[in-house]
């Protein structure tokens, strides 16, 4: 019964609300869980972070693209995979396609060289499903600017639109991706979560 | 006039000794050098090194062939390149070899992807000459051991000795890579690195 069920897209889309309601209705069904995200609160992925965020750090756009993926990869070898091994349900915020967006939509990075990379730091596994969570355009203004802030705000919403793009332009092309479209209420957006598990049987 | 020469091979075959030799000798000829090693000693890459070095972290396999691989990307993006720009005779004291030998020999780590990250970490970077300092046999005692101790003599002497048999591989089959008999005296060895320097035209 091992499944890997990974929630995606841009900050504020309800992303950790729905992993949590997700997480609770299952194990109240009587599945065993994993819920996580990444990086995944191991010491070895702390301290990437610590040196990804350290604004003394000029980190070069490859090392930063190599240091994502490290953590990814403690995090996948630590957590993931040994809960999988042990039948669990894993729900993950964020994985691969967080990657894609950011560094491939948002910074101009070559895609191939991301999907080489990602394959590598997660041994290939690939999520049974993925939603990525989407606001509505209307959620982008007129002025260009998101009526959000997000962790991003530095970034400038050029390139949060452009990553936002993009992972329109993934759920197309991934396997076993769905759009939820995240100006529904939390209740109609859980429903739709389990209407999608069930299609895939998950459930 | 840009160059790029490695320095390979396990510790206490002498490379630092040559290399500040080479470095010396090239100055005086009215060359413009830098001389680095890694993982280079940028703030990032300290980063790194403590991460990998930390008792209380237990670095999955994959997250550590990362790291080094995101210290080595810094490294090059941050001091190599720009010094080749700038056409300057490089000195480096190890690079992607050393991740074939001690990530792929030693560990058995798959070398397709070993190159492959490397290739990513490097931009496809490859040095003009790499020179192999390798100690014979003789300072492997009869009893299995080494004669010296080195910085990994927590692995054992056996991974030592796939390492090294790795590099006797990796010469053969890496292009403008010299074996040099690290057995010789300073003197001789450095006069076999002048030798081979003008040999593939780069004095």
């Amino acid at each position: 019964m091992a499944k890997f069920i990974v929630f995606e897209g841009p900050d504020r889309g309800g992303k950790s609300t729905q992993a949590n309601l997700l997480r609770k209705y299952l194990e109240a069904a009587g599945y065993n869980v994993l819920q996580t995200r990444e990086p995944g609160g191991t010491p070895v992925s702390e301290g990437i972070r610590k040196i990804l965020l350290d604004p003394e750090n000029s980190v070069s756009p490859r090392a930063e693209l190599l240091l994502y993926e490290a953590s990814r990869a403690q995090h996948t070898e630590e957590k993931i995979l040994p809960a999988l091994q042990e039948d669990k349900i894993v729900i993950c915020e964020r994985y691969t396609m967080s990657t894609c967006a950011y560094q491939g939509y948002g910074r101009g990075f070559d895609m191939d060289l991301i999907n080489t990379v990602n394959n590598i730091a997660t041994h290939g596994l690939q999520p049974d499903l993925t939603f990525v969570f989407l606001m509505s355009d209307k959620y982008f203004t007129e002025r260009g600017e998101y009526l959000f802030s997000d962790r991003l705000e530095l970034e400038g919403n050029e390139f949060r639109e452009k990553m936002r793009q993009g992972y329109k332009e993934l759920v197309k092309i991934t396997p076993n991706a769905v759009l939820i479209d995240a100006d529904n209420t939390v209740e109609e957006i859980h429903a739709k979560v389990l209407g999608h598990l069930k299609e895939f049987n998950i459930l």
